[in-house]
């Protein structure tokens, strides 16, 4: 008799992200490799050469889990795919202290990954800042953590234990933000520097998820501040979501997953276009021809003038879509309008017939 | 002391969209002048050339009217608004037939348009089908009576009343489907044959309308339909949106409107750059090349090969996400896969490097 469904589906997610791993991670080997020859016939050191031959160490994998029903499905699959893979798994836990005893909990969890054999396991504190609200503050603190465990472990990638789930509430937290089709992606499968962070369950329901720990017996923790309503994500969770699944149907979660995938690569798709317009709308002397700019598709030219923003000193994150729309009507609604102030201390303004933005 | 601030909106709204009307007007009547004048002279016809002298007859708009707040509202404004500007003002109310007493209804809407001084004003029954569940057989009725009026009539446009709500509401129900951002695009600010149907009130919410008609003493009436659970829309409406702005703020319906436009824009671009491509990855004898295809952007590649699903035939409304993703699949992760059956009996196939799409 095979496993439970659930245990076999989140395995088989697993097993699919660590086959997608190897590949890389023996891509990048061979890449390192050959240029290790390259170095040592150039620098003809016969030991290097003879370090060719070695095996590369095998990979390690980690898995960030805060003890709740995700990440110790995800920690549980990972132990019992890892060792067929030749892969080595360990797992870590963040202490955000913000609960008191949160530090013993942490102790607990690690415990847990130990059982479950995984090694390393550890437990990292941080200290959560408060910039961007208590969500954002604590994520950054979070993926800090586990970059700088990473590093440290010299591990070939962290999985994430985010469901198909998280991704619908992350497809309506921008939806909220009405900035377009990028805030609409959601979280992508593979993500971080070197695409070290995977999110192997981005297709798998929260449900599932909490299966597979009742039927392998696996406690687990169940954190306070998803049930806070003082939180925009839990409320979303708990009202928002089953209230839209209510009125439209019970799809709405898949129906939220696929949008993000594809608004992903519409997304992608555009940005590259717009790299590509960027260079062909700008004169000799690399400014921006009003003309050929008028000449874009709207959606194309307002990344356009985004992309230009950004590389005058505009920061990203305070640059909205109204602002953006100011810049564009000096394209495409000219009437000798003035400069305009853009976030940063940069300034949009129209000066015969090229648009200059440089910081102020 | 000028009216309310509701009125001064709703005829703001209405008085921006006379002169995109009127714009459109005149240069479409200059083009069938000179196309006369051309056709006049090539003839030698001197009765043809005194006629391109003649001044074109006033524009004819009509509002659609249901004798709800948002298109009362509308027809109010357009009253208003018209004779101003030399354009001659008319309504029309649909009679979907579907409750008791209905006639009746209409024919009140119909004097309410005449109170308003709106002439030609006239009611047209039509019997709704059952063709895509109640709401879109209601909607096909309802534009066919519209477009066929417009012609006897010779409109020049036709508004409606649609509030920047519906637009958020139609933006969800297009989440909903999980089908991509052109689902996500809402309803256009101007759409229909040459452009004929115009939203006003795109940017104005429900409230306005509903405040608008109120200070004027203008009677509404509230179509049972629009509180009915067993819609739909009205879920959304009573429940749904109401939900989602509890969890994620009062901004949510301007956002949902915001990325309607941003996703509109969008798919616009991405379709330009889909027709394209299109036509630089066929050879010689009109296939599709594979290798071309595998090195477009896979937004852009998976709305190239709907465009060729839809062009052997495939009914655009059957062909889903998942089919596409199969076809794509025959360029992306070949390994000898068979034909794949798509809607409208029209085959895919990998044959030889060529991606050979027909009817089978």
């Amino acid at each position: 008799m095979g496993p439970h469904p659930a245990v076999a589906a989140i395995r088989l997610a697993v097993r699919r992200v660590l086959h997608d791993i190897l590949t890389d991670h023996s891509r990048n080997s061979e890449a390192v490799a050959t240029a290790a020859a390259r170095a040592a016939t150039a620098a003809g050191d016969a030991a290097r050469e003879a370090r060719r031959h070695e095996r590369p160490p095998s990979p390690l994998v980690l898995v960030a889990c805060s003890g709740g029903a995700d990440s110790m499905a995800l920690a549980s699959a990972l132990a019992f795919e890892a060792p067929k893979l030749g892969i080595r798994a360990g797992g870590i836990t963040v202490d955000h202290g913000l609960q008191p005893g949160s530090d013993l909990r942490a102790e607990e969890v690690v415990l847990r990954l130990r059982e479950l054999g995984l090694g390393p396991a550890e437990s990292i504190a941080v200290t959560v800042g408060r910039d961007g609200g208590p969500e954002a503050a604590a994520r950054d603190a979070r993926y800090a953590a586990l970059d700088a465990a990473a590093e440290r472990h010299g591990a070939t990638a962290v999985l994430l234990g985010h469901t198909r789930d998280d991704q619908a509430e992350t497809v309506l937290l921008g939806l909220a933000r009405g900035s377009g089709i990028r805030s609409l992606s959601g979280m992508a499968a593979v993500s971080g520097a070197g695409g070290r962070y995977r999110r192997p369950f981005l297709h798998l329901d929260r449900q599932t998820a909490r299966k597979a720990c009742m039927v392998q017996s696996l406690p687990v923790w169940d954190d306070p501040h998803n049930a806070d309503p003082a939180y925009t994500r839990s409320r979303l969770r708990h009202e928002g979501l089953p209230a839209l699944e209510k009125a439209l149907g019970k799809g709405v979660v898949e129906a939220l997953a696929r949008t993000a995938q594809l608004s992903r690569d519409d997304a992608d798709a555009l940005d590259t276009w717009a790299s590509q317009a960027e260079v062909s709308v700008r004169d000799a002397a690399g400014l921006l021809e009003c003309a050929k700019l008028y000449a874009l598709p709207p959606a194309v030219r307002r990344r356009v003038l985004r992309r230009a923003a950004i590389e005058a000193g505009a920061p990203a994150g305070s640059l909205f879509a109204r602002h953006i729309e100011e810049v564009d009507r000096l394209i495409t609604g000219w009437r000798g309008q003035g400069a305009i102030n853009l976030p940063g201390k940069v300034v949009a303004q129209r000066q015969g017939g090229r648009l200059v933005i440089r910081q102020g």
